[in-house]
């Protein structure tokens, strides 16, 4: 593990939640086309260069902001805190951690206010805001949901080589660790953590980074996942469908990963479990076990392991990547080192493929 | 409206959610077939006069205690807080209201350590700990699971005479309102509130009270809740169902609403939204709104709006019944007196049967 | 119980399944409001005065057909029959009845060849096809289906004021009875009839008559219905809702009654059962079972026992109504003279309002 | 092409559906585990060497039968016909076809009565019965309703060197073909035949032969299907499943495929679409089409292209398989030869893994 990252003694602001992406993207129009028309977001204001879209039961300006621009990246990752005062915070906290760090009273997008952006421990750029544009909830508004209705943001996956220092800054964020993944060496694969009492607002997956792995949002039910995934197919999309649908080890929730025309990832997530107390049990899974990341033990596909957008720093610059050093997920658990089991002690049979992918 | 509740000086507990209810039931054997045979809440614990009961996915001992009584009450509304010192900040704050207030370091029931009971200003039995065993969270224990599986306790719903006293109190103790029904006139007749960032952790229904209106436990889908209605007809008990299924106006959720062997009203309910943002919009319904209770505009049986449950103070003694001097809900929107309407200014049809019930 | 129809010497048509029903709608724009925009049949072609629309998983040219008229009423209940041959047997099935028969070559309506209509012995019109136009499935459109997508028509229910003599006719024209309602006495209430292997292509209900109780369509799953009652509040139209959603006792369907612009009742269905078999057990239902309408026991408005369509005769005149002479199902089962109960022996609770209304 | 089977100058037993198979299996107790406990099929009878099992909605005595044998492998295919008579049929058909012909008026199993057993042009065998026992039909039994509740046998799956000679022989018997696929060559890889108006009651499917594919039962929604992946996995035999869930092209029905202790493929199965209609839209797929097997283009793993179960002959002993000479589904789409696509003429990404399994 590399030096951790100190503890500031300034407060960290008081995060409510993860509440918007901003995704940079190579094509406009064919984004639009996947997230308006294929995946039902609803567009609250766009216009040439930028779209911002929300899900059906937000009420904030929104949860997804593309934006043209000449590479495939991540340019925030956005959490709203609790009152205007924790923004103080975020400027104390991120300047005493050295890093870079930007405020503008009229946002950095349209329909926030005073924000504040910075390039976190990890290399990736995070934004704080409370002020924000209220629109209409459309919970209600059931002429406008689709058979596979995105209601809410549910989460965030961010891949970075060392989990553990990822964590322990993350925890100096106030955030709490719900789930991981772990081998009996004590090597961590993968964190959640968690604001709102849900089993995340963001997780950490070991891996070269800093790098996006995946934007979540939630439905209601899982008909509703399935939905899309029978969508796709009609339009002649299914090659957008990565991994799943599927039931998840880890969260314990129902899930689909999705590629978008830039080869961002999106997951689409259904019920997982109340995390809230102070002393919610942490769940810790052996790295070996195949029912870890999809329950029914079905392979991850590699892409999944290997493929993650890029990160802006604040001039829009892409982050370098720095590769993990500590063992692989996948290099642990398929291929011709790796292994898993169903039952421990025991292999897997011939149509369970993770050995041959 | 009555004299309201001052606030007090001393900052309230920290609460974190609805927890538990202890129900003293009149025929212990008759309440254990509803809640572990037909409703398939998991026995955690049990002697000959008591049964300490959870739902699939709590790792706390319990959210429901049946207790063999005289006569069937409600004993505790029972709330978790965030640390053991928040006991002394519920001891403080209801000495300061003049409470009646209860500490025993054992706990009033088996699985709970330090616990306070109080009789609250509203005459209600609350109780708060923290101090709690673990057991096993069973939400990836499938084989265990049922169609109608009871997966968390969602909430409470109260009834008081004076919605707005009950509301000034509550929040004083750190609620907030999510959603609400008035009249042109400015009478509210129920409102929502929470911890949690649910819809709410317990409601104020207007009406002769003290009285506990329903407790209510989450499933994760529609289906399952069809499913215990489906169930209920299996076992010729289908006259358990008073109200629903059906999706709410208020909360957006879908419910059901059953009475148990005492008469208890019990809710199985799933899928409201998140509202754990300090201006989470307050959503405002109009009384003669005939979609506020159902958004279908299906009636409301009468007895849900007279019936409820007796509380008993600190004794064990049932609490003596405060009438409601404001308009009834009842009274204004079904009856001779009372209109609802779909579309505000026309008349329902008569299939719609509010005005006959 | 009136003479019974003579069964015919002359073999009945090969009737394959209830294929389309043509209304006669007195506000065409109204009713393409509800059958298009709201519950999202597909136009198969339309003009000033016609609206041909089908199920997302039909291949003939329609299910329904909407004709602007003066009268709201039933122009045709349409059959389809295995061979062009079986048109033949129509026409000397009902010949030899003494019925009224006219046979078009060219058909009644668009998409349709060579079809027979007649007004059968009890005051119903009748019609029978087997060319067609073919349209596309959309079965794979997956972008083109709704929450609450209809897929196929499933059946109708007729009101004839004498059950066991609709029955005894039906019998010779090839349909087998799946289940009833009796009382102990044997008076029949209601029958349900097939010739697809489902529970029912029609049924037969006791009460004034020839008159149309409702058709009804598929959907795939409950949620589905769910979705259409959620879209009817959003629009404020949840007062079309005239009964339901629930479980029916008989055909163990999941079921949600609708009322049209003209008040033609609309049901939508899923989940019925396998009835193919020649000794397919008949289920008979005690008219005083409180769940032998719906499952959970929750009251019939008696809107559901008294409404229906008029039928029109083959020059489009209403036919005469005839008032049924036996017990009605609703007397027996609800208001003063009637009871029901859950539990054979046992009075129903206060909140089943089966006697109030 | 081999030579085609001749058409037999008498008349095919009138079938109505697949009905049941017998099963031999090499461990009765595991087999017990895995339907019984498991699947919750329900047991109508067993002794130390059979069990007699059926679905939920059956009404006669068994829709499968596990007998204790020396080695894995089918020993009937099991057909229900329309009437006694149809078994003298039976009888002549195939002995015409100069197969052996066993007839047994005490049935070869319990709970049935006067049947015939074959040995049938393709090696299979079949069997035939009208007469058998009746039992209770569960289908409002909730109370032993599981979360994945089987209700009803829908299909069995052959696999047979040769499919064109196959589907003509099986037109002959009286089935009609409802989709297949093929190549643009014309080589017809699988072929769908139904009965009752599903997509079929068997499917012949190319390979060496002959062997038994699969057996499918039905449950009413998806989310049945989604809740026996999720026990699978509780009860850590997650390794039971070799593919899916997922959507078929082919049939447009929601599926899984289990193995059981045997080696056994055994498929849940729900909602594809009527087709009893005579001039039902025959669907042909292309065999390069990668949403043919599996709408969301998840590729086939290869055990389930090369993995099936034995047949036996009339005395108990394996037939013996023959291999396929035509062109393979599995070599001409997936491995070094073959190719699949989502949109016709373009590669499938990376993650699409059908090219390295």
């Amino acid at each position: 593990m590399s030096q951790p990252i100190p503890t500031p003694t300034s407060a960290p602001p008081d995060i409510l939640r993860c509440a918007s992406m901003e995704l940079q993207v190579t094509d406009l129009a064919a984004s639009r086309r996947f997230y308006v028309e294929v995946l039902n977001l609803v567009v609250t204001q766009e216009d040439e260069s930028t779209i911002y879209l929300r899900s059906l039961e937000e009420f904030i300006h929104h949860n997804l902001v593309l934006r043209q621009g000449p590479v495939a990246a991540v340019a925030a990752f956005s959490f709203r805190v609790r009152s205007p005062q924790d923004l103080d915070k975020a400027v104390d906290f991120y300047t005493e951690l050295g890093c870079r760090v930007e405020r503008r009273p009229e946002g950095f997008v349209k329909g926030l206010g005073d924000t504040v952006r910075v390039t976190d421990p990890l290399g990736f750029p995070y934004e704080f805001f409370y002020d924000v544009e209220h629109v209409e909830r459309l919970t209600w508004r059931y002429e406008l949901h689709t058979p596979g209705a995105l209601v809410r943001l549910d989460h965030f996956n961010q891949v970075t080589p060392d989990v553990p220092r990822a964590v322990g800054y993350m925890e100096s964020l106030g955030f709490r660790i719900t789930e991981d993944i772990q081998d009996e060496q004590g090597t961590t694969y993968a964190a959640w953590m968690r604001r709102k009492p849900t089993v995340h607002d963001t997780a950490m997956t070991g891996g070269d980074g800093p790098r996006m792995h995946h934007v979540a949002f939630a439905t209601h039910e899982k008909h509703n996942i399935l939905a899309i995934c029978d969508k796709l197919g009609a339009l002649r999309l299914s090659d957008r469908i990565e991994r799943g649908p599927g039931r998840h080890g880890v969260s314990n929730a129902f899930y689909l990963y999705l590629r978008d025309p830039d080869g961002h990832r999106v997951e689409v997530y259904t019920q997982d479990y109340y995390t809230g107390d102070p002393d919610n049990p942490k769940v810790t899974w052996d790295v070996h076990d195949n029912q870890r990341r999809d329950w029914w033990g079905n392979p991850v596909v590699p892409s999944w392991y290997t493929d993650a957008s890029l990160v802006l720093d604040l001039d829009g610059q892409p982050q370098p990547v720095v590769a993990r050093t500590e063992s692989s997920e996948m290099a642990v658990t398929i291929g011709a080192d790796g292994f898993s089991y169903t039952r421990h002690g025991e292999a897997q049979p011939e149509y369970k493929l993770g050995h041959q992918l």
